[in-house]
């Protein structure tokens, strides 16, 4: 039972804490093990903070000598905004590390446990390293990519409609699930939708769980900018909100919004691309989206390819209507062959509605 | 361990042996304890063969004498295609017989139980009454409203689509999925499809599963009598085919069908009514139909209310478009309010695709 696996699970655990927190870092978890007793852990909890490894050696105090430190993330070999944790480990005297995956930053990318090794520390690498990939895996998207992590999100009947043929959409699924929503929102840095969905809906797009948190950025596509002023992402201040546009937009209609602390975002072409979207915010230092619709946006994504994770909550009802709409709308694939492949990951109940998470499938993996 | 509960789940677990061919009767199981043995056991294999009684009281033999007797619906007590199994059980001088559940069937309905009684044997009645009334639930349904249970099925997306914008729709769900629809069809005494299916998709509704059996009875709404004269469903003989029209097709065009062993059945209107279809079907003793859209039949069916059980396949994939058709079409519900609520009896894999099973939420109901 204690096991390797035994105390990387528990590192794991422990690193749940920073999730929606750490951003633009990971989230980091170690456990620091001598004589088979655990005598320190730690979480890394905020960027500029400590790292989970200075928490963990530093409550194991003189027992991290000869210790075997197990950290879910290769420790760093880099100065950035605190000294590197091999340093660390090395002069805490611990005699064997066990990384559960290796950092793709490419700052680090195996230098970090290469220094350990010269130190003459035993390294293990790969313990529970699926699970530890999940776990960053908006981290390590947006560090081998230079783009945000997309998570795609809708709510729809069990016959697909995520509205009535009149339009009524509120409520289709359950409180249970919209407060699911609001904890996946707080996971994300920031939050998309286009001005169709802020003109049907006038959402929030704030994380109205828990205690107070800072709410992550809210983008609206909007190419013409008609978004309307009273909507309450533009006049709510309870997030910051960027207008993305296309490049026809004039200075003084700018001016409005920007009066309200809304900054307007004008890309170079005239219709707006979701690739220079995700570049623009991959630049602005955004790792993580969370999509909520409408089904026009969601399918330019989709068409983009730019979707690495799909949320569907589907709630136990029949709407039915040739004309109700759908949670991917637009031109959508024309041929079967070309529709998105997906790899169910989970499939859960929360309340009364059915929630199913899903993957691209990757062409060509096993 | 070997309680009531143990030997009435065996009792329907041999019950499910007649599942899907004793229509227009139910499948019963019974298990004949004596003495803590189990001495005999039968179940219900075809209407006009013996009840589940029968054969257990035959196989226990002279043990039935003083032994408890297990039966997953009330015995009979009147003279239908074989004599009255209160009567047998009577005669066979068992002491007990435990019950799972009451037969609805008027004809039935409280009075096998009493006739057991009065002969002095010892009656208990709502052993996993839950689970016989799952077993049964189409039989029950039909006996008490005289009109077929209403399975509605579809495939679709997770994303709720049944083809692509350009009507590409083979195939969506997996061979797995399918085969398992064919298991559907055939416990259902027929296939219902509307004509719009037959022109497009030209299917056989026909279980290609198994051992060569005797396929449900194809029921094909066609107002106008267009269904291609070509069509599987008309010229491949492979199961008996009833097309339902409006009252406005003459009798020189039905004769073409007729010829080739298909019966026209006009209704006393112009447009096909799902309700006046549905007591057509009773009358025909169609106990069970197993509807496969598309999805203007699905939504008619819908409104109608004539609804009894929902199986949605949804395969890993995402289509996309504002045209690609969802599996309940024509005008849905435009208020949410009206939307059919549902609860969801199972959520499972089917291959790689999601099945899920659910029933009409009975409104008022706890």
């Amino acid at each position: 039972m204690y096991n390797d696996e035994y105390y990387m699970r528990l590192a794991l655990d422990v690193a749940k804490a920073g999730i929606g927190q750490t951003s633009p870092n990971p989230a980091v978890g170690a456990v620091v093990v001598n004589g088979g007793m655990i005598v320190g852990l730690g979480a890394h909890l905020k960027a500029g903070e400590p790292h989970a490894e200075v928490h963990a050696i530093r409550m194991a105090g003189e027992k991290a000598r000869g210790a075997t430190v197990y950290v879910t993330l290769e420790p760093c070999s880099h100065y950035g905004k605190t000294p590197p944790c091999a340093d660390l480990l090395i002069e805490a005297g611990v005699r064997r590390v066990v990384v559960a995956t290796t950092d793709p930053n490419p700052l680090v990318a195996g230098k970090g446990i290469d220094k350990l090794r010269r130190a003459g520390i035993d390294v293990d690498v790969g313990i529970l390293k699926e699970e530890a990939d999940e776990l960053n895996r908006m981290f390590f998207h947006y560090i081998v990519t230079k783009t945000p992590f997309v998570t795609i999100k809708y709510a729809c009947s069990l016959d697909g409609k995520i509205a009535t043929a009149t339009g009524e959409s509120k409520w289709i699924t359950s409180n249970a699930a919209r407060e699911d929503v609001h904890r996946l929102r707080a996971q994300h840095d920031a939050i998309l939708v286009g001005v169709n969905t802020v003109m049907a809906d006038n959402p929030k797009l704030t994380v109205r769980i828990g205690e107070q948190r800072k709410n992550p950025l809210r983008i609206i596509l909007d190419t013409n900018l008609h978004t309307p002023l009273d909507a309450h992402v533009v006049a709510d201040k309870e997030a910051e909100t960027w207008i993305i546009t296309g490049n026809g937009v004039g200075r003084e209609k700018m001016k409005a919004y920007e009066r309200l602390g809304v900054r307007i975002v004008p890309m170079a072409s005239a219709r707006v691309d979701v690739g220079d979207v995700l570049r623009l915010l991959g630049e602005q230092r955004v790792t993580s989206l969370f999509v909520e619709g409408g089904s026009r946006v969601h399918d330019s994504f989709l068409r983009t390819g730019a979707v690495n994770e799909v949320v569907a909550y589907m709630a136990p009802k029949l709407i039915g209507g040739r004309e109700a709409p759908t949670p991917i709308g637009g031109f959508g694939f024309s041929r079967l062959a070309e529709a998105m492949e997906l790899d169910i990951r989970r499939v859960e109940t929360v309340g009364p509605d059915i929630k199913i998470v899903a993957v691209p499938k990757r062409r060509g993996r096993a």
